[in-house]
């Protein structure tokens, strides 16, 4: 087994390490970029790293499709093919796959849906999910498992959970012999805290490289989410790395990362980098508003990023209004190099065993200004 | 005058130069990247540098809509505001403004219009154009001059020619004075070379720092605009700067340098690159075919630049069908580089006194394989 979790500190529920893997070393608590289609949208992947981003996220679901794993497995696999170099983390498709209400069935063996691009059928099984994430060469790949809706009942969400379970037996099997890679067990169960245990506990018997907390962040509310968090966090092995699938705000992390999460993903600062959003210390920004029009100071004097060193925000007002394609590149760097700063700084605090004056005086500040763009 | 324009070499018809300006030189024959609206459409400007580019176009109508010249000129002017350091040229905003068929009136005053943007009306007059252009505080400056369409007939190519003449005298008057910019007059008179005469006599009698030809590329033809360039380019005064405005593809320019034209422009390497097409030696690309799918050589395995240096043309053939914003910042980084380094090649050529073979074999390879995209 090439990857290693090194956990330097504690401090709290918070923790530091280290996710040793054969293609480098990733600090966490880390963020990822989500890099869906072979792209972190509007970003080389050079600058990706210029961020400071040590691993980003691949899409089973989109590479399946598109380009096709066996296609990409042909052309010497998904680091060479997207130029990225240093880890990435794979997820099964499930969840994509889960969200084509109308276009999937999903049965013991499988899922069996059609593609949103050209409407061909094609089936995902736990066995399949690892294969496509072998294909592509991941470094971490994640078992298929259900998302039920955040609107199911206890017993739907119980009976789901048990074809989660068994899914993730199959992915483990299937996956078992790759040595150049981890396999990570997903815990569901909802907000239901006694599912959610014997979630943890399955999978520890399976026994995964490290596991993730599937099924949250789907609508239930940030108090909702940090209780799960807070109540099954402790209950998974120490020494293997935590994933919060799909979150979140920068306020999300900061929380999540104090009670005991390792790392992160969401494409809140893409999506947003494209949509005129910029995230700051003082809370988010809308360059699309007006007042910025001749604001002639950066996104943010203490950011070292491309958009801060050389652009006003009055540029990048007339960047936005102009659906000029640099808007999006510029919005999407900070966003990014934003995101990367809050980790660097979370570790820094845990390490130093300040976390929680962090978290209190980052919070205070990130939201006394929430005034263009809704928290 | 802190411009100079030092001829470095000729060969036949072609010259070797350096244009010298406050903000660096200028080699030519040069080729100028457009930055329409304050940016080379998806490029960062560093990348734009990375490319060899020396000098780019900006174009004054659409930054005195949005986000308006005074607007600009309080935030620093257009290169600070851009993040362009090296030299830019601006149009005069004529040659758009004519282009709004329906919505704009000519009067020898200037010309009245209204915005594509907001349906705001404005009024542009020589003196107006000159004044936006310093309020930019671009290095070179255009004088404003009417476009006749290329259907107009003789005589009406002929009073258009007199407007330009008396509306070049007032702006070379308005320009007047500022010591760190140029100020080039513009040779019109569509296809009749005896107009084209004419015009080069009046506008000499002026005097400008740099000539350029207008109303070309606008649907005469290679072979005519050839013929122009050929008859009229011998009539200019030697120590001053060509410029061929709006051309061209690849053959054009390759065409035109031999003539003795020293500086170009065109959207095409950015247009193009954004729409899925790469020039190559071996003719131009399209990377939305399919038998890209499965290719694993880069656009050109000579060129150096960061699409060619780390990405297969299946990489950008799926990134382009995916509608990836990657797609056109890698294409058009490529084509602004395969511009640039024709240029090299052909300044190094014209040096050697090897111009004409290297048309030649330029010609002879780049149309051998004119497979995809109409030449």
């Amino acid at each position: 087994m090439s990857f290693r979790f090194e956990l330097l500190a504690t401090d709290g529920g918070a923790r530091k390490g280290i996710l040793h893997t054969p293609r480098g070393p990733v600090h966490t608590p880390a963020f990822m970029p989500v890099g869906t289609a072979g792209t972190v949208k509007a970003m080389l992947p050079e600058s990706v790293a210029e961020t400071g981003a040590q691993i980003i996220l691949g899409n089973t679901y989109h590479l399946m499709l598109r380009p096709g794993a066996e296609r990409i497995a042909r052309l010497g696999g998904l680091h060479a093919f997207m130029n990225w170099r240093a880890p990435i983390l794979t997820d099964s498709g499930g969840y994509q796959v889960m969200s084509l209400a109308g276009l999937r069935e999903i049965t013991e063996e499988g899922v069996r849906f059609r593609s949103h691009i050209d409407g061909s059928e094609h089936f995902l099984s736990p066995e399949r999910a690892m294969e496509i994430q072998r294909l592509l060469g991941s470094d971490i790949r994640m078992v298929l498992d259900e998302c039920p809706p955040f609107s199911a009942g206890e017993a739907e969400i119980e009976a789901s959970l048990a074809l989660s379970m068994r899914w993730a037996k199959r992915s483990k099997e299937a996956f078992a012999g790759d040595s150049n890679a981890a396999c990570f067990g997903i815990v569901q169960g909802g907000t239901y805290l006694h599912l959610r245990e014997k979630s943890v506990h399955e999978l520890s018997a399976i026994g995964f490289d490290g596991y993730a907390l599937g099924g949250l962040a789907v609508g239930e509310g940030q108090e909702k989410m940090f209780e799960v968090v807070q109540t099954t966090a402790p209950l998974l092995p120490a020494d293997r790395p935590r994933y919060l699938m799909g979150v979140g705000k920068p306020d999300d992390i900061v929380g999540a990362a104090r009670l005991g999460v390792d790392l992160f993903d969401c494409v809140l600062p893409t999506r947003s980098g494209r949509n005129g959003q910029a995230f700051t210390w003082d809370g988010p920004l809308n360059l699309r508003n007006a007042r910025h029009a001749d604001d002639e100071i950066p996104l943010d004097a203490g950011c070292s990023c491309r958009a801060c060193r050389s652009y006003s925000r009055a540029y990048l007002h007339h960047a936005v209004k102009s659906g000029e394609i640099i808007a999006a590149m510029l919005l999407t760097w900070h966003n990014l190099a934003f995101y990367q700063d809050l980790m660097r700084q979370l570790r820094v605090a845990i390490g130093e065993g300040t976390g929680e004056g962090f978290a209190r005086s980052f919070l205070a500040r990130y939201r006394s200004e929430h005034l263009e763009v809704g928290g």
